[in-house]
């Protein structure tokens, strides 16, 4: 039961995703012979800003180990496409990554320390210098889907590109710094900051711009329509809310705002450093 | 062949949406020894305002008649997950709804008087408490498609959460008076009345601000663009429209805005009301 | 293995895509004594801006091919719903299309000179005015995805209407006169002109409202970041674009605008006319 998901930064209104699909699919119906069913494709995700190879790295990271083993994620966030960086596939966690070798797949391949990666120099030919997701990973993402290995697509290569991990958050003294590293639709702040830091604290206080954030909760429905709260998200990271509203709309946070965790009950260097 | 929907105020520039597809598919592929195919993903919508939970069941009220039997509705906009509000699952006119029980599944519900509920109380462990669209409802989802019966999830509830009907309009004295339900994409706005209402009357007026429309029409295409008109739409409510044009542009009308409804001939309390 | 894509201009926040894939699958489920599996979806676009057909038609044209044979492409931009414009099934490079005619196939049948067209004047009862993706396509679209004939639903029609072609450009003198016929998600000017008429030239170059460009490269990755260049795109057409940025925020350049090609040795007629 192949199943194939598509993770690029081409939005919808354009005709780059369905042709993507159309090639996959037929790909696909030339192996039918062997009496295969098409693959499952499912979007992961096509609103990934414009050449934002790092939002798309994290979004891949949060949801690859939800899908079962054998799946094939194609990404397609390539600002480099028709210059020198690799085109790869990539295998970690029993799943295969395509797409370009920018960083995209940092995420799965820190977690996997036994992952391999091979540079794709095999492909089909008349490929566009500007669509090597339709032209190049779409057919090859076919392939592994229907049971090809990588290794018929080019050489074992001995590192991939890796993007800096999102959620470092060094310590200064009994202070972490940290930073928002995204905004979800509900105005959700997600930061750096994972959430085992606050299991060994008294009484953690987070700082954001001017507004230090003490109210720590199990989740939204225990907080207060409207006031700011923190709480461990469902990927372990601690999360600044407003239960029923925008967290972003309150504090006008934006993306890598630089924030501070530390005990209420010590007067922190960052208290003044700001 | 089993089918799965989902509905949820999530957006698509999150993981939110992928990682519950990707919950289903790997529940799915451990239940693949017995030969089952895995289920068709359908997106409903993910565009539901966040927690607008009365669109959500707007929505759910108008597409569900279309599935065929046996379909399993996933909804997730779900305010106050982590909260006391219950999991459910509803079974109504042939097909299943899981989700939070806040009101989202009323429709279907007032439609079929026979419909049954279960709480759900067994449901797998290590569950966040900020995402139970993947931790609780994805899996159980996955399960019902897979021929599990509801029973097996938890006890059997008396009633679930309505919300007050959408299309409910009290009459005063000859007039009905109305709102604004919805307004689509073109610019239609959906109202409150039920299309029979005008199958009695001489000649239909219809009152909005301070715009009457007494140009009742068949379809789009009798009416001239630009020009305001009255219709019964697909799902046999009356609608305000222009063709080729938008009626929300022209009319400057949000939703809930009150409208009225009365034969022309006779000048009505409302008139004057305004 | 049946394939049915979707092409509207309903967007995803409403129930209309919804509801025509709920019908779609409700009537395969019918002919599922026959062992068929159901059909797949796949979304082309839904965000076709409103009632533009043209846009419909340039999506399509440029989809349809990367489709394997016997796919059934649905696409419904319709202004003219209810109507006499005609329901129709075209056949053409081996795959179906059922919609309206009212242009919207015009590249595929310019492109299958034996394309042959049906008039859908067999379809369900109950047919409301407005809807007739629900209610006439969707059905039409799941019986040829199951083996039905076109034959079954209607006579064949002569021609079917065509828009006038959007890669036309004439000459004059030994300028070419084009224009902007469409903006990609990245800030891409999709340009009239063929990208082998630069094959004759010496030095090209592209003029548009004040700027000439005469930076023609392979590539985006042979660009310089922030400087205009002109590319042919991955569907054969020269496209003007900034690398790593967005080519309609710099020349503030709309749909429409109307653009000259040249030998830039040769003072052009078209340089005095503007």
């Amino acid at each position: 039961m192949p199943i194939i998901t598509l993770l690029t930064d081409f939005g919808t209104q354009d005709s780059y995703v369905a042709e993507i699909k159309g090639v996959i699919l037929s790909h696909f119906q030339r192996a039918l012979k062997r009496r295969m069913v098409l693959p499952w494709l499912v979007d992961i995700t096509h609103d990934i800003p414009a050449f934002d190879v790092a939002r798309g790295a994290e979004i891949i990271g949060k949801v690859y180990r939800t899908f079962p083993r054998g799946t094939v994620h194609l990404a397609v966030v390539d600002p480099g496409v028709g210059g020198d960086r690799k085109p790869i596939i990539m295998q970690a966690a029993g799943q295969y990554f395509v797409g370009p070798d920018n960083g995209i797949f940092s995420i799965p391949a820190r977690e996997d320390s036994k992952y391999k990666a091979h540079e794709i120099t095999r492909y089909p030919r008349n490929v566009s210098s500007t669509f090597h997701g339709r032209d190049i990973f779409a057919p090859i993402a076919a392939a592994l889907a229907g049971g090809e290995k990588p290794a018929r697509f080019g050489p074992l290569i001995e590192t991939i590109t890796f993007l800096p991990p999102n959620y470092h958050c060094p310590a200064s003294g009994r202070d972490w710094e940290g930073e928002i590293v995204s905004i979800d639709r509900f105005g959700n702040l997600i930061t750096s900051f994972p959430g085992h830091l606050i299991q060994k604290m008294n009484q953690p206080c987070l700082k954001i711009k001017r507004t230090k954030i003490s109210n720590f909760l199990p989740d939204y429905c225990h907080g207060t329509t409207g006031e700011l709260c923190v709480i461990v998200n469902s990927h372990g990271h601690l999360e600044i809310s407003i239960p029923n509203g925008s967290a972003q709309a309150k504090l006008r946070a934006d993306k890598k705002c630089r924030i501070w965790l530390f005990e209420a009950s010590i007067s922190p260097a960052s208290q003044k450093s700001q």
